[in-house]
């Protein structure tokens, strides 16, 4: 029996880079790993988690805390969720945020997955930015769809360039198979930019205009799962879900800011979409681990998580500043890359003509000088339009160990200076 | 904007029943539902929960437990599971279970649906258990699988039956649609019923003679959620999975045995199966919360674990006896009804005239005499070669109260005579 019984979907579901990036690190044991995405190991909240959980266990909540709940979650927890993100944004229009849209989900990601199932067929059309968060091209790569690639400026999207897109789709008769815009808004995956509240309301503003062609809504899915890791500057842009809840699907997460151990995400989502998810988590898993609800709803309303988000921040504050000193110092000039803000990574680029991809030179040559980065490459999806840029990588100072922080900028700078 | 962006899958997935079930016990506040599949609340390990946790945050696990981990699960949790099913399974052709192909999920029913997605395209065929657990027939449902029920015996699948319907479907050239048989093995919800492995092996090597004419492998899905919840008797038959690696997905769970609320699955599977549903897993989710996972690997290897079991089966003993005592004092005597030996259910069946369907008298006399069931027909999937039986009730004793259980009982009784 050679041939497979595997569905469409599994065919189209490949290996993730991520876990490639996993085994080099394996096999290159004293590799200094700038790919990662994983959180600061040094500031995760040990102590604060073992009291939240010894009081919530001695608690009422204990009991409930170990039992089954409901698919939508925690009415407390999306409580408080809906109320926090309503206190960050502030921008005037806002409406109050409806605990009743509100879904709480296991990590942000299961979220991206269920909206992505909940919204696109097979040939449906999903807009990203390019360059984009990877594990979202893996999930419109395995659900067989297709993306187009918006250009970013320094506060998001080149809106002119989504017109373009977006006119060109009307004119080939396209439009009704584009579902959603994907962004990454605050911090992004993998460039550290935000969007401007301006630039997402503009772009809102414009898909509305191609709905009449779409034959239906087109949403935008705004992802803000490093919103809470700003560590300079205090200008924050409101989030969407607020101002236009019939349209816009927003995505956090308290996994980054508090423990990403504990997986806990959130969605606040249009009535129709929030509905169509809820039913689909029933089949999924009926609602995410009650234990990791309770623990962040009570580490929210007990003051602990607000009181550790400092400690996180200066943490990832002072690992950037070591990052991007050491690129300072040994990076040649034709790199550009940009000091971020907030986030976990530094997005730099090297002249066009000197790829970084998994092919590459560069990319070999800094793996046998022991260091490993995100080669930009993998951020781009695919689209007709254009060849995928070959010459970004991302660099995460998040999961590093400090030490190993220069130690790999400066190899990377040998490699580039030579390359 | 009328019309909806919504998927295929998304328009095919119901409001699952269960839901609707939820809402009328929270609008009937005094209703004793016995429909609801929850654990024993009073039995919940609080304190060992509580304990295993404080010592796994104080020691050199902690840290790596509120950090990501990687998509196929903790490595010790997938090893200590491997041995957990190996040391359960007696039979002598045993292979050594294998962490390599084991994966931990959020609960076994994210296994349920991601080797679904792994395996079944719209349109292709799934053989269930008459009747079987609900939320797998939403799974398929959503996936516009189409069913066909096997008949069942007290030891589980008819066989005859089972080849019955195979040789239907090679005769009218479906054959290569059949993608799997899903059966619950330990005392099935709904009916309570424990398959033997004669009969798993028989329905097993009975698929294997249909390969040919599907073109591909038939897989048999094995979920063995109540596994570990046996209370009278000690025959227990030995899972699939290590007698036959190669066709059997086996699904476990480690919630309903320890902490609900800490939704902890696993599955072993098939070498390509398991690559597939890896992938999967990676845009789910990229790996089940660590913090759950060491939670389930500490308790599995301090022995907490183990010490709970039997507090948790001397419970669920002591509630069966309660149902069924009250069963043996109210029902008439032509419901016909089985003492459970494990799991969480009792299925009762009225004679065929007397519905007791969501629509039907009975439930809707039970509804006003409060107390909820779950309706048989909901247990059983569309399937053109019968309609579906109406006049079976599962009813839990696992989550009921225990002064609930006999009050719950003799109202049904009342029904069931007078209707």
């Amino acid at each position: 029996m050679k041939a497979s019984a595997l569905s469409q979907l599994a065919r189209r579901t490949e290996e993730p880079a991520i876990s490639w990036l996993m085994k080099l690190t394996l096999d290159h044991p004293k590799i200094v790993s700038l790919a990662a995405g994983f959180t600061d190991n040094a500031s995760l909240p040990l102590t604060e988690t073992a009291e939240v959980l010894h009081d919530l266990l001695q608690s009422r909540a204990g009991r409930p805390a170990l039992q089954y709940g409901t698919t939508a979650g925690d009415p407390l927890l999306r409580k408080l969720t809906a109320a926090r993100v309503q206190s960050a944004d502030s921008h005037r229009d806002a409406r109050i945020h409806d605990p009743a849209r509100t879904l709480i989900t296991g990590g942000s990601q299961q979220l991206l997955y269920m909206t992505t199932e909940a919204l696109c067929d097979p040939g449906d059309i999903v807009l990203i930015e390019d360059p984009t968060y990877f594990v979202f091209l893996g999930i419109t790569q395995s659900h067989g769809l297709r993306t187009r690639g918006v250009r970013m400026e320094q506060d998001g999207i080149d809106l002119a360039h989504l017109e373009k897109i977006l006119t060109g789709l009307k004119r080939s008769g396209e439009l009704k198979h584009l579902k959603m815009l994907y962004i990454v808004s605050y911090f992004q995956n993998p460039t550290g930019r935000t969007t401007s509240f301006a630039k997402k309301r503009a772009a809102l503003e414009l898909l509305k205009t191609f709905e009449r062609g779409a034959g239906h809504p087109i949403y935008l899915l705004e992802d803000a799962a490093y919103r809470e890791l700003r560590f300079t500057g205090n200008d924050e842009p409101s989030a969407l879900a607020t101002a236009f809840p019939d349209r816009v699907l927003y995505a956090g997460t308290y996994s980054k800011p508090f423990a990403s151990g504990a997986r806990v995400g959130f969605g606040i989502l249009p009535a129709e979409v929030f509905q169509a998810v809820v039913r689909i988590k029933g089949n999924h898993d009926f609602g995410t681990s009650n234990l990791l609800q309770q623990l962040l709803a009570h580490a929210l309303d007990s003051g602990a998580y607000e009181k550790h988000l400092p400690v996180l921040r200066a943490r990832y504050a002072a690992k950037s500043a070591k990052m991007t000193n050491a690129i300072r110092e040994h990076f040649p000039s034709e790199v550009q890359w940009a000091e971020p803000a907030g986030g976990l990574y530094v997005w730099a680029q090297a002249p066009r003509r000197n790829r970084t991809g998994i092919k590459s030179k560069i990319f070999q040559a800094a793996l046998n000088c022991g260091v490993l980065y995100v080669p930009g490459e993998l951020c781009y999806g695919d689209d007709p339009a254009r060849r995928k840029p070959n010459h970004g990588m991302r660099l995460s100072f998040g999961g590093a160990r400090d030490a190993d922080i220069p130690l790999g900028i400066m190899r990377l700078g040998r490699v580039l200076r030579t390359g």
